[in-house]
């Protein structure tokens, strides 16, 4: 369970105010603000504010006085161009606040994006909670034998069994004494800054994340991919929920343009040529290596 | 007059929408939201849109589930304290967007802020309107004697005259060579990106830019100071009236510790220290240069 | 001519300075350093400095002790995966400085890759050349009938002929203006600052530009792209010959992954597995609309 | 001892090599190349390669077609001038690369400095070495009662060498784990990119660092600041000794203008005026809060 009740009261009282504006509104994702939309085991995404929408897009690429906007159909048109080719300035005319808890080997993946803005809870200033990811088991996996970065198999039951408790343990064990560390009355009263250390990779942070329309689009593309760590790839699910909510035109074409759209490099281009002219060919004569020639079909046959 | 009335009709119409939101608000700026404010002769500063308040800035420094704020002293006591210690991330999770129109010489000292979002009118595609920046008669100075860049003073009206005719007249000039170029009728119909070639700086452009708090300030501490260019510090003055009705209580802190603020140099904090234990300090005995000298005396004695 | 005899005397006499270094070298870019390539009528693209080599992006990838480097074929492997799967980290661990002289309205579009560091000559402070570009015939083109952004039909040898004349007498007369207009001893010695606003857009200006190879390539990849503007793209095809004499390897992935790569959209795959199976599919049962299915058609077919 | 026999060969063999370049070279940071200089008890910072020299920036602030350089007194005053007024392109035109190995603690504060370049060891990709950081004796300090981020009285020897075992065995009983999850014979061969998640986060990583000689200076004035962690300051003051073998004539300014100086408040300001006029001002007519005082008589007396 993510949150206590007294969260979940304070963010119920915070979701009760209203006040009227003449900025855009998003009515689908005004639905959602604040709302804790569980990750993992104790994680979640909250979106805490929002700038623009649809229709600021449009208004941003046409330098507008007023709305900007025009027919629909002529709206959505231009947003489609504008993903098309790889125009992203009107895209970064949006921006999104989240709030998120995950654990801290996942937020040094996801801090690798540096075109974000970060607030961090502060080990050195307060005390962590003791909550550590601790995976379910069907994504308990043993390490890919062909991917020198990436999953292989599930484990069977009773080796996910033995690992969950070989991690809980020493999850538990740490977090005791890093308990004990910080006890200022039956213990040494360590300073934050340094006890923090003895806490396993697995610990939940959290932190405020803001980031524009583009360069979450771009966050997104690469999280979502399959071969990304299935940890960060599931908040970055839930994050494309909420992006179809916000900004419902921009999420197709970003569907159609970037997550559903395939690259070729130059020879698989000729490859194809070759091919769409009646020729069988094979990996031996398509100068491909026989690792792109695999990815080539995969991506052709889906 | 910088706005027609098709201009302004568009603003109005879109200023009479509102909407419930459950984002944070700010009356103050709502008031303002979408109107002009005249700079220079033609030029403009419209709030097109924005995201958080002073409570955001403390909400995302607490990584609150609620609204994160307690007493309005604590408040502003814990913003104070993240503006003077230089603690930069929590006012980054406010957004500004405005629209901006300005001459192409101040646009090209603008864009050099590069942690921004920028989306340009463009004369590739577009056909520029027939506005100059001509400076008003006070604002027509010399080149400065002791300053390289700068201005020194103030042209005598007769010759400020004549500057005005010269400018008046070969922007005009240059205007009509653009339309003629681009007449597909009774001229040679040339291409817009290139007929854009012969039109002069002083022609006015715009956009919409927008930034985080952080950001922001950071551009207005260094376009308001006295050593920036006079066209572009009367931009920035009125951002900085926006400023003050958007977040009041940063706006405050920002006068304080950064505006009003003075750094002197370890050199300067060493004569500091004799000349308050009573010694009569001399630039000879200073270890500063002249000019250094010269900064910290006008520093001091205001 | 893009250079004195000044210049050229004192771009020599600091090519002829040599010293040894334990860092990384690249002898056929040490050939070009400081070399001034003529791009358009006064521009040019000259090598600063550089840093790092293809192996630095392997000894990179591969946080390294020492070189980091294997066999020659294993590393243009590892760059040729780092490149195909957007692994662009180790591509930022290399750099490159360039002095750069371009026409301002060029420069202008150039500004905007904001992931670089640039330092412009200051017509505050200095007195710029009195250089602007005009286009030779052959770049001289209407207005595109079917693209609101491009250049249709060349002009012909006698329109071509009025549209310099025009273009040189404007910026012939708006220069002369702006030296009168500095004349301190005839004319009201203006300041630079002031008087700069009466150029025309084609006056050259120049910088330093340097830029990690990642964004390099982003860059390169945009501005050499059929849809830039001629006069952009010729400098991006200057620096795409300085990119291949410097990372060879990287260049040819970077031809092979990104400038002869072509990307699909999910319809197109999906309309590309159709045709594979051996159907035939028209624009009417494609559900592109006729401008993606005109795109398709022509990236298809060459 | 932070390096094995082997990676000081792979070191040795690398520094041994030379070759001529006409680009600026630093002897005295040519000699430290590729050392490894210690940093807690098993980091180090190793220089990697560097770009540009005292006289790069001012050749870059002039962009001149030669060495831009002068007299050495001028060139110094122009960096001075430069460091004094905030003109921070010039300095971006240096850039420096890395190789640190640190703690995960550290590295996640150190991360959020994003204006920077980074590739870092990966434990989904590879395991990493049983090193985790314990703190030497002198550096086991009590958490402040003062200050919430910071520490407070060092602990007496006994409570110290308790919580050195409390550390060592934690951290080894959790790579242990870690291990014995990866362990393919008689384990389960769990994925690398899980079972990292056991390691504590004083665990050792590693990572390329590469940044521009104005963010590196930004860097360091934030981390060798006494409010800043012990174990990251450490990492900053060896950097500063590198940047002072690198651009002694900026370093310098920095110490001058950065490090050494202060800033004053508005409110400060108007308080040394009255001071410097012969009042005697109390806090109580101060109009500054009992912290700001204290901050101020500090900053004043030393």
């Amino acid at each position: 369970m993510p949150l206590t009740d007294a969260q979940q009261a304070e963010i119920e009282a915070h979701a009760r105010e209203s006040a009227p504006t003449r900025r855009p509104t998003v009515p689908a994702l005004e639905d959602m603000l604040f709302k804790a939309f569980p990750v993992l085991d104790h994680g979640f995404v909250r979106v805490i504010d929002y700038m623009g929408d649809d229709s600021a897009i449009v208004q941003a690429a046409r330098v507008s006085y007023g709305r900007g906007t025009r027919k629909v159909s002529e709206d959505a048109g231009l947003i489609r161009y504008l993903m098309r080719h790889h125009h992203s300035t009107p895209f970064e005319m949006c921006e999104i606040k989240f709030h998120i808890k995950l654990p801290i080997f996942i937020a040094r993946q996801w801090i690798r994006h540096r075109t974000a803005n970060v607030n961090e809870y502060s080990a050195r200033y307060s005390i962590l909670d003791k909550e550590f990811y601790l995976p379910a088991p069907e994504h308990m996996a043993a390490q890919s034998a062909s991917n020198r970065q990436g999953r292989g198999e599930v484990l069977d039951a009773d080796t996910a069994h033995d690992v969950l408790n070989l991690l809980r343990d020493d999850a538990n064990r740490t977090y005791n004494t890093y308990e004990s560390l910080l006890d200022t009355e039956n213990g040494p009263g360590l300073a934050r800054e340094l006890a923090r250390m003895n806490l396993t990779l697995n610990t939940y942070t959290q932190w405020y994340w803001k980031v524009d329309l583009h360069n979450l689009m771009h966050f997104l593309s690469l999280r979502i991919d399959p071969h990304a760590q299935y940890e960060i790839r599931t908040y970055a699910e839930t994050m494309l929920d909420i992006l179809r909510a916000w900004v419902p035109v921009t999420a197709a074409a970003f569907t159609e343009y970037r997550v559903g759209a395939v690259t070729f490099s130059a020879t698989m281009l000729s490859i194809l040529r070759r091919m769409l002219a009646g020729e069988t060919v094979t990996q031996a004569d398509s100068r491909l290596s026989r690792r792109e020639w695999d990815e080539f079909q995969a991506t052709l046959h889906g």
